[in-house]
């Protein structure tokens, strides 16, 4: 074979998907296996969705809009931004590809941190572009540490918040500080894929913060709080002209009929995105009461998952919980010994914490 | 504002998109608006889909299974290919991004016609790379001239057959003979979209020559004879290296469970597939037929879509159609005096030629 890919590729490692129920009801015989992996809504999604598509079924044969005009103006005006401020995206994936195509070429820089999610360093790696990995002081985004990291190279700093997979956020009084400091030029991608379950008072609005720095963008999804991670929907909001140049580079078509749809009546029921805020703030109190019950320590928390030290390395606990038809996520490189966890139903809450606390017992009974 | 995208990016033409049926509706007063500008099925899809997708609005919370597994097993077993050589898109359009992104970079170069399917040119140039653009022979495209123009830069050659908009294709014979000389390194992408609509027994199988010919890939749609433009779904068949290599920079999940689940009830549904293919073959008699009783030249069209040569400028008569509720697309650089129409159901074959014998009757009588 004398095809060759671009040289970064050829070293990219391949995504490996997780577990699905489906594989641990077949490989271990488990007929009720609970998955808190992917950080789903545990409640799915607005009724009002399930009627909106109802309407599309009919429209299958047809394109999409590319501009997706209506969700544009419906998500306008839930977050009360100008409809030039909006940019979607196959899940919020596709505007981070889209951030790293529109800004990102080899001899370039962007900045992360060292244990978040990987599709920034993934996608800017893919353009060519060097991502410099700044270590999480505490599970926390070191924001002096990003700002000494800026070079001349720098193209895109890259904040999670809360971040993935630790659940820490960064206050308003450290963003703010981070972005008078910030140069201009250089674009800071906020990704608030969790922002609608925080409930800390200090927690930054970031559609505020857009005015007076046009160098952020917030990046959004659907597939979170809104429940439907099935359709791949989600967007940025930034000043015009930022949004403008990431659009040169959207794919004239790259979010489906359905998604657009399913959008527009998530974004406008905002009484079930409160129900789903409300029951995951009390799941992951019961969820941290249960750890320190159990004298496991956790960070802190502000998403729908958290992050949970266990007394061995987190794989070995993710497969003795598989074992037991509980499926969570572990292999974290700098948290070695930890898993994380999604905040589910209280039946599946319920069911982790019985499962880790046997896992426990069984660990003391073998001292 | 001092972001600033990359240079290349600046440049790029923003996609405009074409008039909706409901546009039409709403600025010419039209009820009845027939839309023959995006080579969409007017027969829809399968029924077996619409059941398919029942079952899914119950899993919109979840994510997708992102290697598409059992959408991979049922196009393998339609096509007789391996698992491993079949990697899916959102819509062909993501298929040809991946490509650009695995191997074009800066001071590569790709190949292509120079009036065909935008996205090859506009995702190389993302890339940063160079696209040369061989001038078609009459509506073909010129083989010779695209050998010609590869340089130890080249690293993609795109041909699309049926070409987009002409509706030539390449035959058999014409793809051996190319293949045979282009050097095995460069990769091959025959965008084939419209290729179950082909009757012509000159046309290739594709897939027998992936055998033979490990350069060679092959892009096919879920949206068009299979009426599922809606879900964006498109795929590659190839060598099982070039798939991987593809692979590398996949999204995670960029197929959406909607797509995956229609992808496998339409690959399943080949009855419907023949269904489409014949009155798709009566439509394109039928329109070829009444241009030459209205002495309009046309390309040989082999897809869902014919280009017709109109006695104005194409911008022109798409105008005069779209006032009269009829949709077709006009402005293409190098054939600026054409329009290409799709192959509607009879009803919208019928009301297209009755428009433009109208508007062709008025011109007449102006002169």
């Amino acid at each position: 074979m004398r095809i060759r890919t671009k040289d970064i590729v050829a070293k990219l490692p391949v995504y490996q998907p997780g577990l699905s129920a489906e594989d641990v009801k077949r490989e271990y015989g488990i007929d009720n296996v609970v998955k808190l992996a992917s950080n789903e809504n545990p409640y799915g999604c607005s009724v009002q969705v399930k009627q909106a598509l109802e309407e599309e079924i009919s429209k299958l044969s047809l394109y999409p809009d590319g501009a997706s005009l209506k969700l544009k103006q419906a998500v306008a005006e839930q977050l009360q931004v100008s409809s030039n401020q909006l940019i979607f995206g196959a899940g919020s994936d596709d505007v981070i590809l889209m951030i790293c195509r529109a800004f990102l070429t080899a001899n370039d820089e962007s900045i992360a941190a060292d244990q978040t999610f990987p599709q920034y360093k993934h996608n800017a790696e893919i353009e060519g572009a060097r991502t410099i990995e700044v270590p999480l002081k505490e599970g926390k985004h070191d924001l002096e540490g990003m700002l000494a990291a800026i070079t001349e190279r720098t193209k895109v700093v890259w904040i999670c918040s809360p971040n993935n997979p630790t659940g820490t956020i960064v206050t308003k009084d450290q963003l703010i500080a981070f972005m008078d400091r910030v140069p201009s030029h250089v674009l800071v991608a906020l990704d608030e894929a969790y922002c609608e379950y925080v409930t800390d008072a200090s927690y930054p609005n970031s559609i505020e913060l857009i005015t007076n720095y046009p160098n952020l963008v917030a990046l959004r999804t659907f597939s979170k709080i809104h429940g439907l991670a099935s359709l791949r929907l989600g967007y940025g909001i930034g000043h015009p002209e930022v949004i403008r140049s990431i659009n040169q580079v959207r794919e004239p078509f790259n979010t489906s009929r359905f998604a657009q749809a399913a959008g527009i009546a998530a974004i406008q029921d905002q009484e079930y995105v409160t129900h789903c805020k409300q029951r995951n703030a009390e799941g992951l109190g019961y969820l941290q009461e249960q750890c320190e019950r159990l004298e496991l320590r956790t960070m802190p928390a502000h998403g729908n998952f958290i992050m949970i030290e266990v007394p061995m390395l987190g794989k070995v606990m993710f497969e003795q919980l598989v074992s037991k038809g509980i499926i969570v996520r572990a292999g974290f490189r700098h948290y070695p010994n930890a898993i994380r966890v999604t905040v589910g139903s209280r039946e599946q809450n319920n069911a982790f914490i019985q499962a880790i606390e046997q896992i426990l017992l069984e660990c003391k009974v073998d001292l």
